[in-house]
């Protein structure tokens, strides 16, 4: 795997990383991407959270798919978060395998790639990752941080962890616990993976990677992103350049080949190992259980985080009921939300495609908080 | 693979059977269980048609598992289906390993087991070789046929080809045609088998079996058997044998084990050629591409059965608006069809389950059945 030109950092040298899972890591190197110029008053930067294959190429374009950035469409010069004004932030989350540390990773005690002995991390762990980068680049509090799927979540630790340092926060097609159905498709995806040889208890390094496992696991969680109106809408039982059914194995249907190029194109780009550590951080997220299973009392020190939340009525992944809890919990603690369900029939991807109604509700949230953090800002001058 | 005692003919020895997709095969076991007594004019004879991994053995016991048949709860003496008054016939689907004929099987042109170079059959197949098979019991017409899932597709496919030997025709959770998202699921499944090194192209038998790839190909099908709210309710987020997680990749959640189980006894009794075989054929059903689109047409021969179709509401693999195109389909042939939605939270699989209204309904549908069918009986004896 070849990784571009990306800024990195080194943090954690001399205080080791506290892990919610109980060691601690030191150091931890933080790939990161940033676009546009910090304001001189540090009021400008947005945070952007990215989802389980996402990486910090949120503008693009990406350095091995050659494609661009994942969020190019809202992110760049005289977009909706426009660079001309916005200091716009991007980090590759802890356990990834873009550039920040992970189990592709050397661990300094051994000199080899970490593999599984890499420890076991959470949600909230990417996020202290994440505000050690803000310290070291100087930013003390963010206008915004937005992310959608599991970026969604890390939006909700930062409001769980570090409300103080936040205007405001985003969460698009998110959850605050992972369901049983959602770690059943993450188990599956895992087991494709240990189920290669090539995986030999995640020391591949240097060999040939469980490519096959992990294709299978992305196969089999992307039918999540997609919902079933879509695949109907897309590709239905047309079949693919040819007449009539071979009767045989080969991908006749365009939605097999679709699924088999999903596929073998993700493991290009993505490590094994990652993908196991990635989802379980997810699985293992359930902020209510942390509050003996009061959602509200989670957020009871962000009431001045002003917060949107957006669902999709066709996501079948993190439906619009998980994201009403988080609406609800935001409410019940007294901080102010502003939800939206969006009629789209483009299943979980929705927040990364081209809806016009999520881009005018984003619009006017990040305007309003634009304002509000100013008047905030000079009134706290003035006193 | 064990495979008890049960019956077995040998069929299509002196003509081959035609397949759908231009092969023909010579000869083809067929392995059945019968329960009751075959009346002396005939006219008790019911046909049970079992869903993907299912068997013959749907009274019971299986001989590899010791399980109770998979349909028992249903079936016996004094049940729903009584078989002190019916004479209940089930056999194993072509293509399938519990001893009819299928990749397992030996190819006796080569004189070893054929792999895949056995030809790709289709569910029509499947009720071709039942029809074999009754012809040699010696039953020219079914009191009923019924089945759910893939059972209930073999249903359809009676209706479509052999009409005028079925009395009534009972359609369980099931489609006339396999949506994208179907097809998805299923290439994912295959994926996963053709991805364990030991399916070596279909040459493993005699070898070790590609029981992993098997294994995540079962765990994926098994999400789609249940709801959201099933797994919930079973599971949620409930932690397996300890107090926290483990932060590892052991089976923390309780759904997790469940599925790893799924997938590590179902390996003991199926083929991983069998799994190929038979989900190809569920995907390659579309009975309204035969008609010009026209589902109505395929069933304008079966105006005298008499028909029954039951849907589940949390059924999302063959949801209700797949199951209500049947039923519209037959009411636009001028085919007479009862139809019941039955709200349930099981998913899928509630077919399978015990569902009071299922149970109300099946029972009202085959007293009239039997009615209706000795009065047809008596009037053309009159004539």
């Amino acid at each position: 795997m070849t990784i571009g030109e990306t800024n990195s950092l080194t943090l954690f040298e001399d205080a080791p990383l506290e892990l919610d899972g109980g060691a601690a890591l030191s150091p931890v190197d933080v790939a990161y991407e940033t676009y546009g110029t910090l304001s001189a008053d540090g009021g400008n930067a947005i945070l952007i959270c990215h989802a389980l294959t996402g990486d910090q190429y949120v503008a693009g374009p990406h350095p091995v798919t050659g494609k661009p950035g994942w969020w190019a469409r809202l992110i760049g010069p005289g977009k909706l978060i426009d660079t001309d004004k916005y200091f716009v932030v991007c980090s590759n989350v802890l356990g990834s395998c873009m550039g920040s540390t992970g189990p592709s990773s050397t661990n300094v005690a051994t000199g080899e790639p970490w593999g599984i002995d890499f420890p076991v991390i959470t949600i909230r762990d990417m996020v202290r990752v994440q505000a050690a980068l803000l310290d070291a680049l100087g930013i003390e509090k963010l206008l915004m941080v937005i992310g959608g799927s599991m970026g969604g979540m890390q939006v909700l630790e930062w409001l769980t962890t570090f409300p103080g340092r936040i205007h405001s926060a985003a969460v698009l097609a998110s959850a605050a616990r992972h369901t049983a159905q959602n770690i059943a498709f993450h188990e599956v995806g895992r087991q494709a993976v240990m189920a290669d040889p090539n995986w030999n208890q995640g020391r591949y390094y240097g060999a040939a990677a469980p490519d096959k496992g992990l294709s299978v696991a992305r196969m089999t969680a992307h039918i999540t992103y997609l919902s079933e109106d879509a695949l109907t809408q897309k590709f239905g039982r047309n079949l693919q350049e040819r007449e009539e059914v071979t009767f045989g194995f080969d991908a006749d249907f365009q939605v097999e080949s679709y699924l088999r190029h999903q596929g073998s194109t993700f493991v290009d780009r993505f490590d094994a190992n990652s993908y196991l550590y990635i989802t379980r951080a997810m699985d293992y997220l359930d902020i209510p259980s942390r509050y003996g299973g009061r959602l509200a009392d989670a957020f009871t020190a962000a009431r001045s985080v002003r917060c949107c939340v957006i669902a999709f009525t066709s996501d079948w992944l993190y439906p619009t009921v998980e994201n009403k809890r988080i609406v609800h919990a935001l409410n019940a603690a007294g901080v102010p939300v502003s939800f939206a369900e969006i009629e789209t029939a483009h299943g979980h991807d929705s927040f990364l495609l081209e809806i016009e109604e999520m881009d005018v509700m984003l619009e006017g949230f990040l305007a309003s908080a634009e304002r509000t953090y100013a008047a905030n800002r000079t009134s706290e001058e003035g006193q």
